[in-house]
């Protein structure tokens, strides 16, 4: 198995095991060293009361996003949680579908970080809706 | 009907209406202009793979706190919508439920701030989990 | 004068004027609508205890820049001031000098979001240091 | 000597070293173990344009108490170095003098959170200009 394909399936593990990310239909686009691509199809309950995306949810795939971006970027057996999450948000997620596409921007021995845009696609078009910084610190990977 | 039952009415009406807040059972504790308390008990879907409350639960938590803070302390007829979100996790939320504190320091013609405190509690201690900071613009409230 | 003349003209004006940009010897590089660089070169009085450029002067001149890049983007009369201001420390800033490249990312009627990268330099190699993110409100430029 | 008299003189060793934190004249009010109080009086080389002081250098003292408090809730021999900075401007710190007060609210061991209160004096009246968050993480106090 090519590095790549353990790479993906570590972040398809992670994002599907049972909880919020699998919840709420979080689906790994693809994954990389460094580099990861997420999507989140729109349903009534991702939603705020004008029918669009709610911020919680925006947050939580870009902090999603930017935890695998730097993850995967780290020595295997390590996995980084999130320090600190910070989103700006750019415009109304209109969108029939959220893409968040973060990449590491710097890998440390403790501290990593990653930057995260987040768009959302409607009949094709993509309108940028949020750009977040995600901090993380390296822990060893949970034993099973 | 006082100020603050129409407050807090209003503040429930959102939180309640169709959506994500909904959806993760978001309560209204308590209401006043210029502050707000929410709680979401434990569930399944709301974890992320340790069993604790995911970080983009605890983000989605604060920002519609803060977001409650801010409107409460506007003048009627205005809105509260995020701008930017900064989140810093302070400790693991492991608790059965999470209760975020909102209160608007700052409030002008176009900007509102926004403090929140995050803490997780576990057979009636609160530890403290994370702690935000939410930036809102003042619009027009949405009419019906 | 052409546009692109005006907007370094406002932008060297608002640097050079008395007071903490000038103090430090910040430097306008370039600039047009929604894109300034500026630089500052090492000096005693900017560094921290190791040597390197103090982390609150990166801070400085990512919210300079940052401001130039939203405001040359606004309609003219307007001016961004910080609401928010988001600076991630990649690395130790060991250059020479400073280099701020910051570019409007959202520009609507009354907020606007610039993203800046921060980097050093060293015999002609750049180093990131910092990435920013910086929110502001448009206000009417200052009368004279 | 007691703890609270050599935590004190760490944060003036810290804060008097030649550079910017000096420069500008930075003043140790007060510091015990996990909370630093700093002043800045005003001067022309530390202000914006409408004469208040400038985001950088209110982001600078921000970010340097805060960095004083985590420093001084860490184990002796540890210093903590800033990860990530956030601050949010209330008001324009007009005054004559520029306080921070900044208390570590998370020390672990890799990572610590501070928050910082940051308000311009005027005749003796104190009002908010500032709120940041600033995220650090521990490191070998550098030899001699």
């Amino acid at each position: 198995m090519s590095t790549d394909n353990a790479i993906r399936e570590l972040v398809e593990k992670v994002t599907n095991a049972p909880g919020y990310t699998k919840a709420v239909g979080t689906k790994v686009e693809s994954a990389e060293p460094g580099f990861v691509e997420m999507s989140l199809a729109k349903n009534d309950n991702l939603l705020q009361m004008n029918g669009f995306f709610h911020g919680g949810v925006v947050a939580g795939l870009a902090d999603h996003a930017g935890g695998g971006a730097v993850t995967t970027a780290m020595p295997p057996g390590r996995f980084a949680v999130t320090v600190n999450l910070q989103v700006s948000y750019l415009a109304p997620a209109k969108g029939e579908k959220l893409i968040a596409r973060a990449r590491a921007i710097q890998v440390g021995s403790t501290i990593g970080v990653a930057h995260v845009d987040v768009a959302s696609r409607s009949d094709g078009t993509e309108t940028p809706c949020a750009v977040a910084i995600v901090t993380l610190r390296g822990v060893d990977f949970p034993a099973k």
